[in-house]
């Protein structure tokens, strides 16, 4: 069996605020909230951000979330046109009949959740508002973040990606290298010209950091390992860095003070965590169709997640079982019922959502001191969603 | 027979000017040049762009070009001191147990030519002279050769660079990948630190335009194409580009005046061209315990040099021997008699030196203009030397 289009743990029920997980393998019940799995569909046309905005927004109001869709009402009001203007930026990128093109192409095509310039727009507003090189930042980071997905799908041979082939599987693993390297310059080329103090700096550092993430990541690749300090080091560099880079550019182009830019540092950094520890639950407890990934893909490229590692610390029973997934990465019948009953009764799946709880806590906590306001609402909704998104 | 260890092609005796060919399977006779087959030992100790003057050195006096061997020693004296700070710089590179690290140290202490940075050391003492911002353009210049180096070789599957196994090999293609992205990253912040204007951006437009020429590269790999098009387009993309920016880069740290600057420019372009035909050359006649590279390594990996170009153009029925080449990688006897023979019968050879020499001469054209002096005389060297190169 191949564990790939449904969901292989479920949340216990009192913690599952989620709708549209299908039961996994070895439950014997359905939860409340599992009755409608499908997702609010998305309307062609909309800019991808503010799509996913709406869509988040109908699955509040589906779970009686009324305040969170409330307010993800008023975000699309907020942000939808820069959202928009982003997008429209985003498809201006060339485009022509080159391989690295066409590969790049693919991957931007397929959206993404746009997380990253939407923390952009939001600090921005949070100051002097949105301008041309406001816009310049959200596009260079979604495309740093975009670059090193073409890299990384290239190293762990995906072969999925927002639900629809990897651009290394249409255009080959060349065409993929080249295309991240051209986002990159790119992304690069753009925060030069907005001329902001330390912003492109910083951004080498981030990247320099992602890099050495990375390659950390690929070290400790295949490992069983239940070291929490890697795997925090990893979710650092790899994933918190670029939020807090996003975060410290919006700042700077809105013209914010060096207290409250850095008060957006630490929102950044806690919402990557956040953003990791519920990408990890997702790798478990995910709907594929949903979130595009096959499930147990991370741990089948080699990637120890944080519930595998509590599930390791608890119930080091379960190593053979990993190193079987790891080695084989088909994943049998067998072994998938027995990491799924692990991750159960050592707890591990709640656990790794209170670690996206505490740091959606701290990323709201790093809000208190900014001046209240629409941008600042934002912002807390972003935490406030993230941490039960299931997609 | 894998054509790997001697010379496949020797260049007609009236042309003949290097030293060190060893005689191609098919050739009746040495040339006198060839009775002492040794070069130059390099010296352990010596920076590697001093080494390799000293070893031209020593060839130009061998072959009796009393003339190019003082200028050489001239230039040793004139910027062997740059040449050793630099390697110093080099060597300071953060070096740690990561992967990425190592396969980045990997390639860089295999040395190399060093040619580009001596281009921008030598256009800065056509004017102001080497400081600190030189050197770090010098090293910026080195890291993005270096990168493209890493990315390369993993999108060609190379397994020998410099005479030794590639990065990847010893290392890991993901490694590499992530090897050349941070050397990147490191070249774009020395660039970015020198606060020289229009320098950064242009060396975004060198990378952009480097990307894709190796996309067209791609495109047309494996295809058995006489198109001189696509192949100059190619070499001005990934091979001029470089040298082109080397010079820009460097004029305008010595403080060199546009009307100069372009001159060098031009220059570069011209060199980077030189450069290639001769490479292209070291394919079918260079001695790869010299050359570090496997003979007829580029059409084994799908790429079409300027001699077969030409041979396919003159002999059309070497195309399906060509076209075996392309698809079994390793050379048989027959095909590499045939190959040779073309390149012989149709003077393919003595055409592509043509090419170098044409270009040689249009880089020293372009120096011209600019104010007589060590710095000039030294790139005029560079020149001269570099169109007989053997290694």
């Amino acid at each position: 069996m191949k564990v790939a289009t449904s969901s292989a743990v479920e949340r216990s029920p009192s913690e599952h605020v989620g709708v549209g997980h299908t039961v996994g393998p070895d439950s014997g019940h359905h939860s409340a909230a599992n009755v409608d799995s499908s997702p609010p569909e998305s309307v062609p046309g909309l800019p991808v951000g503010v799509d996913l905005l709406a869509r988040l927004e109908g699955i509040c109001a589906h779970r009686g979330l009324g305040n969170l869709a409330d307010r993800l009402s008023d975000m699309v009001a907020f942000i939808g046109q820069d959202l928009e203007t982003f997008e429209l930026e985003l498809d201006r990128l060339p485009r022509d009949a080159r391989l690295v093109n066409r590969s790049a192409h693919h991957l931007l095509a397929r959206g993404g959740k746009r997380l990253r310039p939407m923390c952009v727009a939001l600090a921005a507003r949070l100051g002097g508002g949105f301008d041309q090189r406001v816009l310049d930042l959200a596009v260079a980071v979604e495309l740093v973040h975009s670059a090193t997905l073409l890299h990384d799908d290239v190293v762990d041979l995906s072969e999925v990606r927002r639900g629809a082939p990897t651009a290394r599987t249409v255009y080959g693993n060349a065409a993929s290298i080249f295309a991240g390297d051209w986002l990159l310059i790119e992304a690069l080329r753009r925060v030069h010209r907005c001329q902001l103090p330390d912003t492109l700096e910083e951004l080498f550092s981030v990247i320099e950091e992602m890099i050495f993430a990375e390659s950390l990541q690929l070290e400790t690749r295949g490992l069983v390992s239940a070291d929490r300090d890697i795997y925090f080091q990893v979710v650092e560099g790899k994933t918190a860095s670029v939020f807090r880079w996003a975060m410290s550019a919006g700042g700077r182009a809105g013209g914010l003070g060096d207290d409250d830019r850095l008060q957006l540092v630490e929102y950044g950094r806690h919402l990557g965590i956040t953003f990791q520890a519920t990408d990890d639950l997702l790798d478990l407890t995910g709907d594929s169709a949903k979130t595009g990934k096959l499930l147990f893909a991370d741990l089948r490229e080699g990637k120890m997640t944080f519930p595998l590692i509590v599930a390791l610390e608890r119930d080091p029973d379960v190593r053979p079982v990993i190193e079987e997934i790891l080695a084989d990465e088909v994943v049998s019948d067998h072994a998938a019922d027995r990491v799924v009953n692990s991750l159960r009764e050592t707890r591990a799946v709640d656990e790794c959502l209170q670690l996206a709880r505490k740091h959606a806590g701290l990323a709201l906590a790093a809000l208190e001191p900014l001046p209240d306001g629409r941008a600042r609402r934002a912002l807390a909704t972003v935490a406030e969603t993230i941490v039960d998104r299931d997609l």
